[in-house]
């Protein structure tokens, strides 16, 4: 198919189905398109599932051949693994951030969650959370569980830092970063079914569902041990 | 193969690997047997997953015949609905007990994470969380999506009725509920690859990193919008 059939897609980049259209130099519109056959093959993934989706069908998605397509990626196991990438690389984009900010560690956390959020909300959740990493060859396997352990570390490093700087809670570092990555990559389970919110909303919720119960208690509950007391407290308040 | 044969096995029936030596009377084994049937099939589409897992394999694990696993279940889809059940039965068990409780809303719910904590952690954790619901036929698939519903519905109810009872932190029920099962339903990712902790050690953990943020705050951050005013002593108290 002629790339020129396709101009009148190409008056908004952020709309348009296909980027072939944009001829501005091959060099600079290579990242461009690449970044839209991932984006194609996230989206068509998300909808089919990995081993239902063909390439022809993401070619097609593209209005393009499928030969193009291998123009800009190996295989199809490539491309689920650029889709992981994708979306994991906004996570540890907000991570790397956070690292080198000088706020405190909870509003540095709270950036992250929103985009983590962000991340899990976008057309890479599927390929992040629900793809199975054994889809991918031993390498790529490998490659992908390291970026995903950076981001925990980067999840770990924050909570640690926020109990020493005082603006996250006294808990179990490892446990709440498990918490927290569990609570937002299953936003990919529900949020295919349940459009009514915007990623933004979704993250400004999660946010906030965390950034309370994390701020350091002042008033005697600081420590897990002190839970017990709370809790005979609580069942006082519930029986006034 | 004759159920004799086993004999040996049955000593002890909690360790026993097939229960068929036991013979106490048919009608009372036969739900036994089931559930020894439905928790190998859980063992074995969570070791190898559903697709990759035959009844022969199943049958091989209980050293029964495949005609047998029939005598219990129609198909392995059946069985793949039946491991969902048998999970999803002791979320569902503790959401109801703790409906009927006089208990504060944050010690029941509580009792909701630890219970749910356990189940995933269970054999049944890989089915009720990485098998696909589609992988269901439209009828059981429904029903699957019923008791997801109903445990959905007792967190959201749990969390309201600590927010009355002043038991628990004031926050979107809808949201926390999804943040709660996600952390919790999460636990059947990392746990199969990190068996250091009992699943009991989770559950307790996992209460622990949940019932210190829900507590309601009597120190001036009760609320979503008083957050950002948290947010700034939180700063203050990093810059000290």
């Amino acid at each position: 198919m002629a790339e020129t059939d396709l101009a009148i897609h190409a008056v908004d980049p952020a709309l348009a189905a296909s980027p072939w259209p944009v001829r501005d130099g091959r060099s600079r519109n290579h990242s461009v398109k690449r970044d839209a056959v991932i984006r194609a093959a996230a989206r068509a993934f998300s909808a089919h599932g990995y081993h239902h989706t063909s390439l022809d069908e993401v070619a097609e998605a593209l209005n393009v051949s499928k030969p193009t397509i291998y123009y800009y990626v190996a295989n199809k196991e490539q491309l689920l693994f650029e889709c992981f990438v994708a979306g994991l690389a906004q996570i540890q984009s907000a991570i790397r951030k956070a690292a080198k900010s000088n706020r405190s560690a909870h509003d540095r956390l709270k950036d992250v969650i929103r985009n983590y959020a962000l991340a899990i909300a976008s057309e890479y959740g599927w390929c992040m959370v629900r793809a199975e990493d054994q889809d991918l060859g031993p390498k790529l396997s490998r490659q992908i569980k390291a970026l995903k352990s950076e981001i925990d570390r980067g999840l770990r490093r924050l909570l640690i830092d926020g109990m020493r700087d005082g603006s996250i809670q006294q808990c179990d570092p490892k446990m709440m970063a498990f918490a927290l990555a569990g609570a937002l990559n299953w936003i990919a389970h529900w949020y295919r079914e349940n459009k009514s919110m915007s990623a933004a909303q979704i993250a400004d919720a999660f946010v906030e569902v965390f950034s309370v119960g994390l701020i350091p208690r002042k008033d005697g509950a600081n420590s897990a041990p002190r839970v017990t007391s709370r809790k005979r407290r609580s069942t006082k308040t519930n029986a006034r």
